[in-house]
Parts: structure tokens; C-alpha cells; sequence
């Protein structure tokens, strides 16, 4: 269906204008930046960030070096005002950040919107209302002149109330919705009214927000709008232009540099893209792109890998192991050609050199990455794929923790040689690493002893010593625990335990994974494999106990016979 | 760091084409495509594509509708090589399909090159070799003059070598390498001696692609080079000028698409933007702007979830929530304004009108999307929602088709009121559906019976029925279901099991998750929770079977007494 001629779509018309300067334009300085991760990234979340995640994502924001910071739409949110209050009761926010709140133009949320930010130094209320052609006749039923008043006294409402709230010094941010998809001549007469409403002079600027609330058109008709907005509105000296790209497209970080280009002085925008479909434009590609045409972007992005965790863990949403700067395999080499090309390279540097480097557009350095990433081999490192190979080839799921405890065994084991491991080889370090094959059999015998509690006899096999174990507990592997630490002066606890089915039917076995604490210091994994789920976990704690003895962590009573 | 201006980098010339076209150009046709999955995608996977999920990629390739598939690079990989011969020789290569290899400019890897491809009736040969000055200076060791000769005599080897392998019809690209990263006139310099040396006529045409190896440059920049290469080689009209763009910047489907624009003919890359580093430019994307545009892409991306699922099953990595097109959030809207003007556009909306919908760039129904996912609310629907609070609140950690499974119990109990539910609700549903906490005590009692063997004695709750349960099995689950299966007439199979800890210490329990056939015709999930392993195992399949009887699917033996 897609492949035939299609009526449905039309194409986004271009502008007209053909006196164009952005393609001339080079960057030079960086933008404002308005950080919108705790309101139009965190509106977009399958989860929306709890306080702690909030108290986090705006700490991390304020480390990079964020100035302007959106914490939320405290008048639709209960959440977003007590954060909100939180910020300013507990006094949270560096005397040179601004925090910025979003309303909606209607009286009550206005209201709301101020009480809010009651006791702030300073604060940016920002004000939206829909100006595109859908939005008017369909979804509003408001023709022109009724969006224009809508706008007008709204703005007009804001000042009123910021005139009265003398100890917060209040900016003002207006977004006529959806520009990108506005006739540009009424974008034009709406902000015109707005920056009059507010009495925009350059010394109280007003803030206009072109958003590409969705991405309609290649970016250079955008950077074209842009650029007739910024040589058309009134009063520019008393405007901070500022832009809000969204990415349906996929083209939201050449929109926002293009606009830029064009005249724009602000980028509203979200850690990694997060926000609404797509994505709010990505403000760390931006800026990186910044930073590696040597161009400062006032923004700490040294250690990229805790910026990503933080934004992992607020935003709950990964980033993309090609994600540009961040991901996990944008510093990596897997063609031989291009490894040798980037060690002649290295070779060849001086310190103080300009960074031309072959196939690394940035020094992963810079970021807090290594070096060490830039040169893989296929299937051998990361625990990516190493898990991957076992999971495909031998039906194992190692849990997460798991996973970067045995990818560091395959490291160490691996020659410097480079030789590809296949997946035979890596389960052949798996199985000796954690004795699985050779595990010895415990021949456990469990009784029940009535209220919910079992008795269990086994042999275990712990290296240095072989134990008959006897013990009580809630299930089989407490009354194991229990049994192994009569024996033992370094205490074993279970921190955490999987199980699963290997294949199906008669064959079926099951494998278990058990994460130990021995003594106070060393957490260690074993892992069993049995067709009985009773003798795999047991298996799997004979290993991690072992593995224990090996380090020599394993202590055990003197007065217990062997 | 990053804060401090920088002096490491230099920012990308301008080219100063001041009388640039491509600004005003719209793109009112498909280009030529090359999917270059099988080549750059597989190159930069951690687990290269094993022959299995190549040919499952080609074919995929050629019902989404590429004539043009790079399959490999033959000379320089044995499984490369032998997956060209099988396409040639289980004649795997539709009429309408021309594969494509790489070779570097070596002769006997040209010699290679060839072999691999006797016997089909087309090909592509294409042939690279560096340009850029680091690489010249640094990394080869040639001088300007080396280069051109170097590609000229590799050009005309593999004239003669294409004149002498007549069976075949094998035309012939070029890639001066790292396009991106060289000087204009001698990009220029080398391509015209190419195209001269290929004897290049607008009946016998050569391809010469333009790669942006790695991107450098804002992509109006790039869009400059391509312009200036496309008014100034020599013989244009014997050229079919290819566009290979990366993603290094973020920016390259904006690339792609102003090469177009500024005389490109032809797009090389993958699909979702697969390949070395941040990927080769994605041709989903970029065909799906011109649909969106009126424009038919001669790609048929009707079913995008079954695309996405072939290329994560063969490159093994994710496509991004929020990747354009594609991810699971793209066609969500979590705003209540968002959603409330879609509703609103949608009703309004009548049959063959122009798309225009607020929020929605493209009609999720041509993709084969439904409307359904347009509109959700937070925390409620979706299995990732459901699962990560579940695992957040309560420990439990389902399996992924369990997952699938539960978000339909969860819908299908959701009013339609979207009424947000908290973890507390949801796990209330968990509980209810998997019987868990009222799930009755099986007290199990299992004795070792020799030979790794168990036998076992318990009573199961199988809702409609109580049964005692006695079987004997290498383990407690295999013995519950031989004793299960005495009663029963429609027989019950294990088909994965999982299980794992709450907590630790003292409060540890297991949850069990078990994945089961009943009968011939129902798969369902059982779960139980308990301290001790073997009850928790047992729980689950009890809850498994009590959901099956609830289905009308268990059937029990006449003779066997309840």
C-alpha cells in the first residue's frame, strides 16, 4: 500500500522565503538552554518521576549547568506543585537558576500557577494556548481574533498578578502551540499582541517560544520560518527568541541548529530526547555537536555515562546503544580496516594537537569514556554479548548482576590476541568458572517437619572441605543455609536467587543462579544446574561457595569436623 | 571541562556556495535505495547475523521492495562469501533484485570478489578506497597523485574483470572514502578519473556514492558538498550520484534528505538506522517523510511492527520507544490536552480528507498501528508500565510473556473511565487473577526414591476440583504434574519456568512463574509465592490450572476420584 502514489498526505508548503542567511550562518556561542525534563519529558512517561526522581533529575540538571530549568505544570499537577514547593521551601534552587513553570490560559490555573511560586526569588511563568488552523476550527472552535484576545488577556492577567507578587522577580514566556503548523502571519499578530500586553522593552524582555510541537517539515522550511520570525515580529530587541523542536521527523537536532542559525537565541529541549512521542529535542546532542566544532556549550557533560544513568533511572526509558555521544557503541570500532586506522592515528597524535581522528568524531575522553571501548572484537567483550551467545546457544538467562560478574571472568581469561570467542568457548569458561559440570552430587533428603518448615540432609562439596550438612528452615535452601553455617565462621546469607527451565518436556533441567553475601566483604554468584529445582539451587550455593574458598573468604568453625 | 571554550576542536569550513539551490528544491519522488542491512548494518553488530538470520533479512529486504540489497563483503569474510554463493546458487535473487558487494582495491581480493559472484545474472561491484587527508597522510602514506592512480587501476581491473565474466551483467560503484572528511577538488579529481576510467556513458552508468563515513558537519554543510560535487564532476549525465550518510551528529536523515534535494540520486542505508557507531541513516525514516509528504516511498512499510521485529531479531539490538515511525510511545499521547484534541479530530475527521491531526504526523493505521495506542493513560496500560511497577513496588519480576499476558488481564479490567491505577491496584489484579494469596497450602511431602529420582505427595486446589496428588519425577515439578496427570484427561506440560526471591533474609520468599500446556490448545501462566522453593513451584501450577478450569480447558480423568 505504501507503494503506490498516495493522495492522503499533503506536502508542508515552503515559505517563499528566498533571501534566506541561515546557510551562511556559522555557530559561534551557545544558546540559552531551557531544560523541559521535568515537565515535557516527564508528562510523556509511561511512570512520571516520583519526588526523589524529580529531586535527582533537577540536581543532575543544576550540576550540568542548566540557568533555566521547567520543574513542571503545577496548576493540572498536584504533584508538580508540591514539587514546586518543595524547591522553594526547602530552598533547592541556586541563586543563579531560574525555574520556569507552564500554565494554560484560564484564570484559576493562572491563580494556581502563582500560589505555586510563592516565596521564589525568581520564576519564568509560561503561558501556551493553541494558535494552529486545526486547533482553532476543530479542537477550540475559536476564529482568529477570539485566540488573539484569548492571548492578549491572559498576558495581561499575568502581569497583573506579577506586578502584585513583588518578592519574585517573574519572567514571562509566551508559546503561541504548534507554530510549526501556523499560518506564519498569525503567529506573527498573536506574539506582536503578547510582546505588547506584556510592554516587552529590551531591559524586561519577554520570552517567545516558536515549538515544532510535531515535526511537519524538512528542517530547513523551519529554519525559513524561523528566520521570517525573527526578521518580521515587533520589538525583536525585547524579545529572547526561543525554540522548542520535537523530532517525528527524526530531523529535531538539524531543526534546532538551523533555527539557531536563523536567528533564534534559546533551545528548549530534553536530556536524550525524552518527552512527548519522538521526543523534545536531544539538548545533549546539541550541544556536543557545539563542543566538537569548538564552540563551547556552557554545559558539563564530562562524565557522560553518570548524566545517562541519572536520565535511565528518572525517565525509566533506556538510551539507545547507538544514541549519538551516549550510547554504548558510539565509541566502538568493529571492522579491522577502521580499528587499524584509528591506532596509526593515535600513533601519530601530539598532545595539543586539533582532534582529527578517523571514524571519532569527539575524544571519547572528554565525555569520560575510554579509549578502551573504541577497539572491540565481535562476540568477545561486553557482557551484551555474552549473555546473548549463552541465552541463544544454551538457553541460560544470567541475571543482571550476573551478567558483569562473568563478563569480567571472559575478560580476564581472554589473551590480548584479539581471538573471537564463540559461544562453545565462552561456556566452557561459564561451566569451569562456576563448576557445573563437575558439581558433585549432594544427594539432598528433605522432610517436612510440619507449620511450613522442612528438614534437609545433603553433602556439599565446598573445595577445600567436604561438609554433611543438616538443617531447618522455611524451604529447602534456608534449611541448607542454615545446615552450611553451622560449619562456617564466615556467615552465608542468600541476597538474591533466580531459577529457570532449560528446554522442555522430559529434558528439561533447571539452572539457578544464587547471588551470596560470605562474611561481611564478598558477594559472590554461584550457579546449578539439575533436572530437581531443589538440587540446582543447592548446586548453586556448593559453587558460590567454592568460588568463596577460592578468594579465600571461606572460614570455617574450628570445632566442626569435616 | 566542557564548560571552559575549547581550542581541541576546529569548527567545519563552509564551503562558500553562495548560490546554493537545494534550499528551495521539494522531493516529489522516491530515490533509488540501497539497503546496505546485510554489509555496514552487519559489520557493526556485537553478534554478526548468522546465515539463518541473513537470509531471513534479505528476504524481509525484498518484500519490503529494495531492488538494490549490498549483501556482503565476500573477500574479506568466508560467511559473507558463502552466503552470496547460496543466494546465487538457490537462485534466491528475484528478477528485479541487483545484489551488491564491497571489495577494497586489491587485486586478489577482487579476484575473490568475482568468484563469489559467478553465476548470477547481476551485480553490483563497488569498490572504495580512502580519500581524506588523515587518511592519506597518516594512515596510508600516499600522496594525492597515489590515490587517483591507485582507484583508477582498481577501477580498470575490475572493467576487465566484469567484461570477462560475461554471464553476469555487473555494473559498478565507486566510494571515494570519507567523502565527508575530504577536500571538494580532489573528491572531484578522483571521481572524474573513476568515471573516465569506467568508461561511463548515460547508458552504462557508474554509481558514485558519497559517503559521510563520519559526520562532520551541520547538514546544510553537507547538503553544500553534495550540491557543488553534483554541478561540477564531469559526465553527470553518466553518473547515478549515491548518498551514504551517518548519523555521528544526530543529523542524518536531515543529510539525506537535503542531498537529495542538492542532486543526490540514490540513498544507501539501513533499516532504523543500523550500522558502525550511531548507525548508517535510517530508510524507514527518511521513506516515511516523503509518505507523510504526499510522496510514495516504493517501500512498503504497511506492517512496521513485523520490520521491526525482523531487524531486532537479526541485528539483536532494540529500536528505541521513541524512535520515529517505529518505537512504542511514537503514536502515544499522555497529555490529557493531547489526547482530548485527537479525540476531537478524529470525530470530525471524514473519509478521504487530508491527513491533519493534531499530534499525529502520520495515519498509525497505514503502518499497520492501531488507533488504540494512540491514547493511553500513565501507569496503565502497556506491559513495560505494568511490569517495571510490579517489579518496583513488589519484587516480582515477570517473564516476558507473562508480561504479555497480564497487560491483557489488566485492560480487559480497566473501565473505560481511564482512570489512572496505582501499583496497589494493580498488584490487587495480580493477586485476584493468579489466585496467590488465597492460593491454598499444598503441603508437600518428597522423598529421595534413589537414582535422582523424588517421589512426592501433595494436595492441589485445582478450583473446580481438590485433588491428592502422588507422582514420582527427577525433581518436585516433574513429579507434581506425573501426578497431576494420573487425573487428568487433558494432559499438562511444562513449558518454561521461572523463579526467584523477594527480599532477603529472614522475610525471603520465591515466586514461581510457570508457563504451561493444557491440552492441546491452551498456554497459560500459573504463579505462586512462597518461603520454601518446591511449595512456591507447586503453587504455580496449581494457579495455572485453576485459570485453565475457569477457561473450560481442564478436563479430568472419569475414574480418578476428586
Amino acid at each position: 500500500m505504501l507503494k503506490q502514489p498516495n493522495t492522503k498526505y499533503r506536502a508542508f508548503a515552503p515559505i517563499g522565503l528566498t533571501d534566506r542567511t541561515w546557510p551562511d550562518a556559522q555557530l559561534t556561542q551557545a544558546p540559552i538552554w531551557l531544560s523541559t525534563d521535568l515537565r515535557d519529558g516527564n508528562q510523556a512517561l509511561i511512570e512520571p518521576m516520583d519526588v526523589q526522581r524529580k529531586l535527582r533529575m533537577f540536581e543532575m540538571l543544576v550540576r550540568i549547568g542548566f540557568k533555566e530549568i521547567e520543574v513542571g505544570f503545577p496548576s493540572a499537577s498536584q504533584t508538580d506543585f508540591d514539587f514546586v514547593r518543595r524547591l522553594i521551601e526547602e530552598d533547592l534552587i541556586p541563586d543563579d537558576v531560574t525555574i520556569q513553570v507552564l500554565t494554560q490560559a484560564r484564570q484559576p490555573l493562572i491563580e494556581r500557577t502563582f500560589e505555586s511560586l510563592r516565596g521564589a526569588r525568581k520564576a519564568i511563568v509560561h503561558l501556551y494556548n493553541a494558535c494552529a488552523p486545526v486547533m482553532r476550527k476543530v479542537v477550540l472552535g475559536l476564529d482568529e481574533d477570539q485566540i488573539v484576545e484569548l492571548a492578549v488577556a491572559h498576558t495581561q492577567m499575568i502581569r497583573r498578578m506579577a506586578d502584585a507578587q513583588r518578592e519574585t522577580e517573574i519572567g514571562f514566556e509566551y508559546s503561541p502551540e504548534m507554530f510549526s503548523g501556523t499560518e506564519l502571519a498569525f503567529s506573527k499578530r498573536v506574539v506582536d499582541a503578547v510582546t505588547e500586553a506584556w510592554g516587552a522593552t529590551p531591559e524586561r524582555k519577554v520570552i517567545i517560544n516558536l515549538p515544532a510541537t510535531v515535526e511537519h517539515s524538512t528542517p530547513n522550511i523551519f529554519a525559513d520560518m524561523v528566520e521570517w520570525m525573527h526578521r518580521h515580529v515587533e520589538r525583536r530587541d525585547s524579545i529572547i527568541l526561543s525554540i522548542h523542536p520535537h523530532n517525528d521527523r527524526g530531523t529535531g537536532t538539524a531543526a534546532a541548529e538551523f533555527a539557531l542559525m536563523a536567528g533564534g537565541d534559546r533551545i528548549e529541549g530534553c536530556l536524550f530526547g525524552s518527552g512527548e512521542r519522538t521526543g523534545n529535542v536531544d539538548i545533549v546532542n546539541i550541544a556536543l555537536n557545539l563542543y566538537t566544532q569548538g564552540v563551547s556549550p556552557e554545559l558539563d557533560f564530562s562524565d557522560i555515562d553518570e548524566v545517562r544513568r541519572c536520565a535511565e533511572h528518572c525517565t525509566q526509558l533506556p538510551v539507545h546503544p547507538r544514541h549519538p555521544y551516549a550510547g554504548d557503541l558510539v565509541y566502538t570500532s568493529f571492522s579491522g580496516s577502521h580499528q587499524d586506522a584509528i591506532k596509526k592515528a593515535f600513533a601519530a597524535r601530539k598532545e595539543g594537537d586539533i582532534w582529527v581522528m578517523p571514524y571519532l568524531p569527539v575524544d571519547p575522553k572528554d565525555l569520560g569514556r575510554s579509549y578502551d571501548a573504541v577497539i572491540r572484537v565481535n562476540s568477545q567483550s561486553g557482557k551484551g554479548g555474552i549473555s546473548y551467545l549463552l541465552e541463544a546457544e544454551y538457553g541460560v538467562e544470567l541475571p543482571r548482576r550476573l551478567q558483569i560478574e562473568f563478563s569480567q571472568v571472559v575478560q580476564a581469561v581472554m589473551d590480548d590476541s584479539g581471538k573471537e570467542l564463540s559461544a562453545a568457548d565462552i561456556w566452557g569458561i561459564f561451566d569451569r568458572e562456576y563448576g557445573i559440570s563437575e558439581g558433585p552430587a549432594l544427594n539432598p533428603v528433605t522432610s517436612e517437619v510440619g507449620a511450613g518448615r522442612v528438614s534437609l540432609r545433603a553433602q556439599a562439596d565446598l573445595g577445600v572441605r567436604r561438609v554433611q550438612v543438616q538443617g531447618e528452615g522455611t524451604g529447602p535452601i534456608d534449611a541448607f543455609i542454615n545446615g552450611l553455617n553451622a560449619h562456617l565462621a564466615s556467615a552465608v546469607r542468600v541476597l538474591d536467587y533466580h531459577e529457570h527451565s532449560i528446554g522442555s518436556g522430559a529434558d528439561a533441567k533447571a539452572v539457578a543462579y544464587l547471588e551470596l553475601r560470605v562474611g561481611d566483604a564478598l558477594t559472590v554468584f554461584g550457579v546449578g544446574i539439575d533436572a530437581n529445582i531443589v538440587s540446582a539451587s543447592l548446586k548453586a550455593i556448593a559453587s558460590g561457595l567454592r568460588r568463596a574458598a577460592q578468594r579465600g573468604h571461606l572460614k570455617f568453625n574450628a570445632n566442626v569436623a569435616a
